[in-house]
């Protein structure tokens, strides 16, 4: 089959790979019938070191299941299924607690042997616990929203969950990515009176604004915590979603925080270390986030995609072929794309 | 009237100045019937540059009100109260958070013309606010245990709820000191089933076993996490509090939680950042904790005190006069005292 390797920054191809196939019994085989391009994956693309042997890509993804290992109970050839981006047994302490990314038999997609999700299939370890069966057909138009919930829109839902945002509240998001457009439209979803976000990418914010935003602060800085101060009378607001994963918006993120209130962190830290000292303590502040549970909240999410009230699919500005998706990676890159899907 | 005043480090004096009266109509004026010296004293004590005005010091204390202010309605001459170490109106928003170290008309005894808790009286603004009363008599062998509500056993017990301590959960406490020993006690409280004691000194380990403590580990550095590893199943525990303050003791504690917990930091910050990385992040852990808002957890933890099913007031092994505080200090510094009552 075709499939994404990356050798290094910047390069990326697609090549054919083995077909995948069941290795245990609780492995189920996923024919890919939408992928995407996250963005976490634009850090190695910026940065990797050149690799001989390259990387499998892509972490995202939905299909049908094309076999099953023996083991597997819950599902059946033919089922739309949607990956949330680690896999796990849904059985486990850590997963029955709601923290599927630590499950004791989970792992990681595009490593260890395991398919990445940006090529026409995957084997998907644990399936029974992993997978959830999307009640649509395959040519539904409800595909790039549903696509969502392998990642990018569970992510933004963490954010805003893990920092208590609720009615009443009020929340700056860091980033207009389609991570940090996907918290604005959780954290309208559930209710907070204000939402500000802060981006720069003016097609961007105006989709933040549609999917609830408030207001928006295209300062950087210095510049945009003054502007959120101002904001919010001076206090800064009750919940801070960090979309961004860089040591300067994760202290932006510190000094937009009201006394009491909750930063989250979604972007992939690019930091060791954060600002947490004195005065974090005696305001009281609370970090917290990390990599989102995806599988835990997809039965939470998925009714509101069905019935339309929410469209997390409008971050895809871009579609392309599996052989397009070197184009998509520089797309993304370049910001001339929000995020790309992928139609193998 | 005497009060203590600390001039640098090391030098700590005992001396007349002006008695406090009325200022403002929401004072009232408080005769110190017990106070104490605090851990946080220990770092000035440590480190503080010489001052030629000194500072007043002190911030923990109960007593008898003398005199109250014309708009102060709920306290009346005679009144035996607890004064949380942070004065606040009580009626702000940050109050009615449960925030009051983040009161909007608030602020810290000892400085800006406000007395401290270690001299024979003290000012207190917003007193309706600040002060609770006590249903006892002046000379109650309870007042130890009931002074503990100023500061003490508040931070204790804000470790344990924002670590999300409770029935079924472990908590490891980092330090020996009484702040660690009254978490110790408000996680056996808050029924905790494993309680891990960090701490290297016999007798006040011995101490943390009578509050509730299941295990004790002497080891310190990498040396105790290994050891915490080991009694939780290689997992570490769901609760952190980080009862020191210092860099190392904050590592250790990100060494020590486990997936999804907790560290909640009381120790004061002697550091300006720390290690919350890409792992942190990939673990979901949360950071959190601070100035113990005591003035809201005092109705709580009071009842516990007064039939004595809590004994915070074990944590004081030595009691001077006013003028034993010099030597109070020194007690506390050299760890041959825990924590000292000063009975005025």
């Amino acid at each position: 089959m075709r499939a994404t390797v990356m050798y290094g920054a910047g390069d990326v191809r697609v090549e054919n790979v083995p077909d995948p196939g069941i290795q245990n019994p609780t492995d189920a085989v996923v024919r890919v019938v939408r992928s995407c391009v996250c963005g976490s994956d634009l850090w190695p693309y910026a940065q990797m070191e050149h690799s001989e042997e390259g990387t499998r890509m892509g972490h995202e993804f939905l299909g049908v299941v094309e076999d099953i290992g023996s083991e597997v109970s819950n599902l059946k050839r033919g089922d739309l299924v949607v990956a949330p981006f680690v896999w796990s047994d849904n059985t486990c302490d850590f997963c029955r607690e709601g923290l599927p990314t630590s499950c004791r038999n989970g792992g990681f997609y595009a490593m260890d042997g395991v398919d990445g999700g940006q090529g026409e299939a995957v084997r998907v370890p644990q399936a029974d616990g992993t997978l959830v069966k999307l009640p649509v057909a395959e040519d539904s138009a409800l595909l790039p929203s549903l696509l969502t919930l392998s990642d990018v829109y569970c992510t933004g839902h963490h954010g805003v969950v893990t920092s208590r945002v609720g009615p009443g509240k009020s929340v700056t998001v860091i980033g207009d990515g389609a991570v940090g457009l996907c918290a604005v439209l959780a954290a309208k979803r559930l209710g907070a009176e204000q939402i500000i976000l802060l981006g720069r990418h003016k097609d961007r914010t105006d989709l933040g604004r549609e999917f609830g935003a408030t207001d928006v602060v295209p300062e950087r800085g210095e510049e945009g915590v003054e502007r959120v101060r101002e904001l919010t009378g001076g206090d800064g607001t009750h919940a801070v979603v960090e979309a961004v994963g860089a040591e300067q918006t994760m202290a932006n993120a510190l000094g937009i925080v009201r006394h009491g209130g909750v930063v989250s962190r979604l972007g992939v830290a690019q930091y060791t270390s954060i600002p947490l000292g004195f005065d974090a303590m005696m305001g009281n502040i609370t970090v917290t986030g990390g990599a989102a549970p995806a599988r835990a909240y997809i039965e939470e999410l998925l009714p509101d995609i069905l019935d339309g009230s929410v469209e997390p699919g409008r971050v895809f500005t871009h579609t392309v072929g599996i052989d397009g998706i070197p184009d998509g990676y520089r797309a993304m890159a370049d910001r001339t794309a929000l995020k790309v899907l992928v139609q193998p």
